[in-house]
């Protein structure tokens, strides 16, 4: 509510052109405060807020937080010669997010308004792949020589006067700017100022390789419990950092694109859900479903198959659907939580036939309560004792297969070297109706040609 | 496999209690390294390798890494003297959850072998409930006077010499020890040694009340890219810091739990799900299950009441599975992504209406789609225009249906206070394999008749 007031109040000292009191307001927001206001603001109004915002860093750092596509709009309405200012005080890894939206030519010539070697590190962010850990790393980090004393350094770092707030580790380079060693800024408070470098440092460092993929990143950061990694190149040489801040945001991502998989989904909207079209939500949708509505005809077929039993006992239909659907509920549990676990490191493929283990008891478990409960209730309804145990035993059946086949798939999912996730809710549903279809029938069929 | 072969070799030198070697092996490790190969051993090979380990601050950081379980295991075995001794040691967060394991006698014996101040610190915090920040927080923070100087403030912690790695972050508390300000270690090193602190300090602290949920917590340092979030009481007087790779595992754990309730189950498995009871698995997922096999028998009640009709046209039974499974997917993906929406605050309440109608909009895209396609396939199979447009319309209106409930659902819980993830795949199937079904039979009755 505070925020509907805020944003209202600078609707109106905009339209006003109030400049002073806009900057008042708005001139000591939090980043992150900044960009929920602009979502509901014009790309205009935005332009014309940032006119009257004196401290250029600050404007940086709202721009920073924006979504890539407003920055491009804001970007373009800046005007060439604004945009490469701020391009220029941006971390090296935003500027390189956000060049790598726009067109090409566009990018080269804001490129080549940047001094030189300011470009030529956002050029090679640019050049990684996306998802590796140097497309997630920024090139601003602290190096010392090994022969620096805590209080050299200390000094160092305070001529230096780094404005990355992500100087909690500095890293020590030799000669040819290999890592060699790490410590905190904690280290070198906290050490006796005449100790040199080399004696206070960790040289167990723990750093990932530029081609990694960022999520691996992102689980050694949260295994370790680092603030930042280091990144190197192939050849030892330190060539950024990783922070915790935008691991979480990867982490956060990645989780939302394996859920979305695991409704045999692709997660396509970038920004938000309701701002992306139609078309482009329903076809990141559809290849599974069409799959599965495939799948699910076989099952048709299964049941044109045995129409002429279906004709003699027609009350066999009414099972269809719970037998059906319970196959699928187990199914999707547990292919959902092994993939989950699998993710989260929970599960291990050393483990591969414990797993399925356990999953199979729990199976039995489940398949055996819900069963002898449908025979029951089958017993009451169609007072058929033949008909009771064809619907409780497939039942009982297909939860087994299902509990088993939803974990046993993205095991070996994981194993081929495909995404576990693959292993989806409709894809589990779809076999296990097959399967549980192809038991009802063979124990009908069975039963009723025999007793 | 490198772990594989330390382990090995670990399990030799215990064996022919070589300890010096032993300690060389082990006393370097990164305590998450050492909590793996912990794993793979027994207590009491770990008890007997930390006999070895001469630096008790080593031992303290080892045992912090490891499951509470095993935690509990090792200070009975260790004995009370030398488990009080690594209580002290422990950061209290990690003090207090291990104290919260055991039974409370036990842990009353421990806390009174603790020195007074940090026995009181351990059971505040054991004091609070869980998921609550004061139960993620640690109390060991820096705290500094606003008239001291950068030099001051810099000669004071290299005095204290924190053992908290975590104090990249330093707090400015009143007389009454209330949060006045906030600095990083980086702001002390580079602002001018003379200036004073409350000059260099950021006067608006994003804090927390220590009461608050722990997701919200988490939510709060990832939009605001912090490391460490101070908490206050509500007579704000600062109690802690919540740090942040405590956060990524409670954001871990909250997404898993989300996870698992989407597919209707509970997460019961503390540590390992090899590890946990066939039981205690099942009952967490039995109760969804049952309730949706309850409503899979209206599906049946529905067919039997329409058996008439079956009779007549029994092939109408060979679309239920398509017809089932299709409007499960397609509820499945449209409430499993509301409720990650949600989650990740992509989607907002305010735009209630915009994504439902976002959605249906997917839906009535989707349902066209599959519907057309279903129609052509049943003209060419069964040969029958009415049943054509019987199974045509019925999925494209279930289509649409699950996809508007799949995302209604989990939007009206979420406005009335209940958990969203409550819109679990199996209950959206089950409604809409009703819905479905009722459709269907309503149109084949209307159009068999009239046609």
């Amino acid at each position: 509510m505070a925020e509907k007031i805020l944003i209202e109040k600078i609707k109106q000292l905009l339209a006003e052109n109030r400049a002073e009191e806009l900057e008042e307001l708005v001139g000591d927001l939090h980043p992150n405060d900044f960009s929920e206001i602009a979502d509901e603001l014009s790309p205009e109004q935005i332009t014309e807020i940032f006119k009257h915002i004196k401290d250029q860093e600050k404007v940086v750092d709202y721009i920073s937080e924006l979504s890539t596509d407003l920055q491009t709009i804001l970007l373009n309405a800046l005007g060439k010669e604004q945009a490469s200012e701020i391009l220029k005080d941006m971390y090296t890894d935003d500027a390189a997010d956000l060049l790598g939206e726009i067109a090409p030519e566009e990018s080269r010539e804001l490129l080549d308004l940047l001094p030189k070697e300011e470009a030529q590190e956002i050029e090679i962010l640019m050049g990684y792949e996306e998802n590796t850990a140097g497309s997630v790393m920024n090139s601003e980090f602290v190096a010392l020589q090994e022969y620096f004393t805590a209080e050299e350094a200390i000094e160092h770092i305070r001529e230096m006067s780094p404005d990355t707030e992500m100087i909690y580790y500095v890293y020590v380079l030799d000669s040819r700017t290999r890592l060699i060693g790490v410590l905190s800024l904690r280290d070198l408070i906290v050490a006796d100022p005449h100790k040199r470098v080399s004696e206070i440092m960790e040289e167990d460092v723990i750093s990932v390789l530029d081609t990694e993929d960022r999520e691996t990143v992102a689980r050694t950061i949260s295994d370790y419990d680092l603030l930042a990694i280091p990144v190197i190149n192939e050849k030892g040489k330190m060539v950024g950092i990783v922070t915790v801040d935008d691991i979480i945001d990867v982490l956060e991502e990645e989780v939302t694109e394996d859920i979305h998989k695991m409704v045999g989904s692709v997660k396509v909207h970038e920004d938000k859900l309701i701002k992306t079209s139609t078309l482009k939500i329903a076809t990141a949708r559809l290849p599974w479903l069409l799959v599965c509505m495939g799948g699910e005809l076989i099952s048709g077929m299964i049941m044109e198959h045995h129409a002429g039993l279906l004709e003699m006992v027609l009350a066999l239909s009414f099972f269809i659907p719970v037998l059906m659907d319970m196959g699928g509920n187990v199914g999707t549990q547990s292919s959902t939580i092994t993939v989950r676990g699998l993710a989260t490191g929970e599960l291990r493929m050393e483990e591969f036939l414990k797993i399925v283990w356990a999953e199979t008891k729990v199976g039995i478990f489940i398949g055996a309560i819900t069963g002898l409960l449908i025979f029951i209730v089958t017993c009451l309804w169609q007072k058929s004792l033949i008909m009771s145990i064809i619907v409780g035993l497939s039942l009982c059946i297909t939860v087994v297969l299902a509990n088993t086949f939803g974990t046993l798939l993205p095991l070996v999912f994981n194993y081929l070297k495909v995404d576990p996730a693959i292993a989806s809710s409709p894809l589990i549903t779809t076999i296990v109706d097959i399967l549980g279809l192809l038991v009802y029938f063979g124990l009908g069929t069975f039963l009723f040609k025999h007793f």
